[in-house]
């Protein structure tokens, strides 16, 4: 990068800004007349030619209506909020924030996002910075499937959980589908002639614990080859705890396994290798979440179940705005979707 | 999840806000007084027991402040714009907005937060969105250091390039120190005693390309180790890179390796461990990023150069209000730390 000076057509500080009445000079109207124009009143009564000339003066001089002024013209604002507990430390949850912001978008509105950390002071200041600003609503979300209890201050407004629910269900929710991405995972075995398969759940509480774990009983179950408890060990939710699991996995003669996460599957990798077992040769491995680092680039790459946090952004705007009807007292779910690679 | 219908004393639909008269009677005063008060008004000579009165009723009905109008009133806005091109679908660049928001937040503003993808159409849009709402300013930012020619609508505003700069440095501009961050993995390698230091550097050309292979070369001079060229191999900068360039680095009777980055560092670790080699007792090894998913949980832990994408974001904001001093010509150099684990 090499220092240079500022070109003489290119002013180092900002151009003043066009005016309302720079746009109405340039029409030859009046500055109510533009107003009307850029508010699109409909009470005011303005000729085509009029009105044709102030959209041409406001493309050529580069006029930007002052939507604040506007937000309080017409009562309603074009804000919605997003609060978050932990986009910036999470790695892949920030797909919530892209779904809700196209989503927000499609329909006219902005996206004002804070992250809090899950602090609940931060949270409060968030909220009150938010309804400050007159938001049409607020998204309220977590970095994992939880039950939370919503901050007091949402019910001023419009309010929406996305990827966690309220206990007394007194907030609409959105949440992945656990239940039938545990079938998912098992399904994409059973699919590979699979019959002893084992599962390394987290030792988490959680509705992904609760949730996987049905939806691998149940299709063991429905498919016939029966559910043995044996199977199913639980860990820590990371590369450490499928590392520490492989052991008393591999000793029930399995053939394939479930990985709560691809963390997990991560540590299942390394130690299958230090035992000169072949993926998926050897050993079948479905992953969940779909963590891209890491899921694509594993050797070979892991097959897995997605978290769909991009569907789950979009879909608390959808049900915020309305345009989704709500489920009644219970959380909508959002499936999780295979991702097919080379571990099964 | 049980449905259960909302309890009598929590209303479903939102309270009807409280407005300036509700405050104005609760404290004795006229509505204009309230406003005085809200808006820190200099000019109004207000006496100090109905300044009291009003700020306790605020207090008791929990009345909020339109922030709106207030910036119509005071003409300045609380709103920092943040563009980025992909903070959803990078897993750590997230950072960036968390300290970008935890300074503004510092100094009274909000952050606007778009991700464009990198997408034209979107960024103008984002820009134009946020001019239109009166932004203090724009921070532009990109997840990985490049040059930019930043959108020409930057210009009708205050703004700064975080983790990139501009070819003719028409705008302020922060990034991550690549030469130090070069110089500092290094430094890791030969404290341990290693000489013999190889670095599987990016195929891509890009300032961390240059810089950090100019900080390693700059540092094996500086200890009378001296450089050689055929000690440094180029890679795709991921997990199958590092897996192939193992080959052509271990040819060399290396004792160290650092690599671009640490995914690069992780396709490293399955080439080693293939060859049963193993970290850091063989086969020293340094990343850079510290991208914690992968870093902190590969086996052993990786010691690594993190990408300071935190401070990077809070210095944008702090150049951007002036509080930082910009350095002319030149983009402002943030530092990237050492990050100690197990593999050296």
């Amino acid at each position: 990068m090499t220092p240079t000076t500022p070109r003489d057509d290119e002013p180092s500080s900002p151009r003043s800004p066009v005016v309302m009445r720079d746009v109405a000079k340039a029409a030859g109207v009046s500055v109510a007349t533009v107003s009307h124009v850029v508010n699109d009143n409909p009470r005011a009564r303005i000729g085509q030619a009029a009105r044709e000339r102030v959209r041409r003066a406001i493309e050529e001089l580069g006029y930007r209506p002052n939507a604040l002024a506007k937000t309080l013209v017409t009562g309603s604002s074009s804000f919605i909020g997003l609060v978050a507990d932990a986009i910036a430390t999470t790695p892949f949850a920030g797909q919530i924030i892209q779904g809700a912001q196209d989503e927000a978008w499609k329909h006219g509105y902005v996206l004002l996002v804070a992250n809090t950390g899950g602090n609940e002071a931060a949270e409060e200041q968030a909220i009150a910075m938010m309804l400050e600003h007159k938001v049409r609503g607020i998204l309220y979300s977590t970095w994992f499937h939880r039950a939370v209890t919503p901050p007091a201050a949402l019910a001023e407004t419009d309010a929406v959980l996305v990827g966690c629910y309220s206990e007394d269900s007194s907030l609409q929710a959105v949440v992945p589908d656990e239940v039938q991405g545990g079938r998912t995972a098992t399904q994409l075995l059973l699919d590979a002639g699979h019959r002893r398969i084992a599962f390394i759940n987290t030792s988490h509480p959680s509705p992904a614990q609760t949730g996987r774990l049905e939806g691998y009983r149940e299709l063991l179950e429905r498919a016939g080859v029966g559910y043995d408890p044996a199977l199913v060990v639980e860990a820590t939710s990371d590369q450490e705890g499928g590392y520490e699991a492989a052991m008393r996995v591999l000793e029930h003669d399995v053939t394939a396994v479930f990985c709560h996460n691809d963390r997990v599957a991560m540590g299942l990798y390394d130690a299958a290798r230090d035992r000169s077992l072949r993926v998926p040769d050897d050993l079948a491995v479905v992953g969940f979440d779909d963590q891209e680092v890491i899921s694509a680039h594993l050797r070979p790459p892991l097959t897995t179940v997605a978290l769909p946090h991009y569907d789950l952004g979009a879909a608390g705007v959808r049900l915020l705005l309305g345009i989704d009807e709500p489920t009644a007292g219970t959380a909508r779910l959002v499936a999780c979707p295979p991702v097919v690679r080379s571990s099964v």
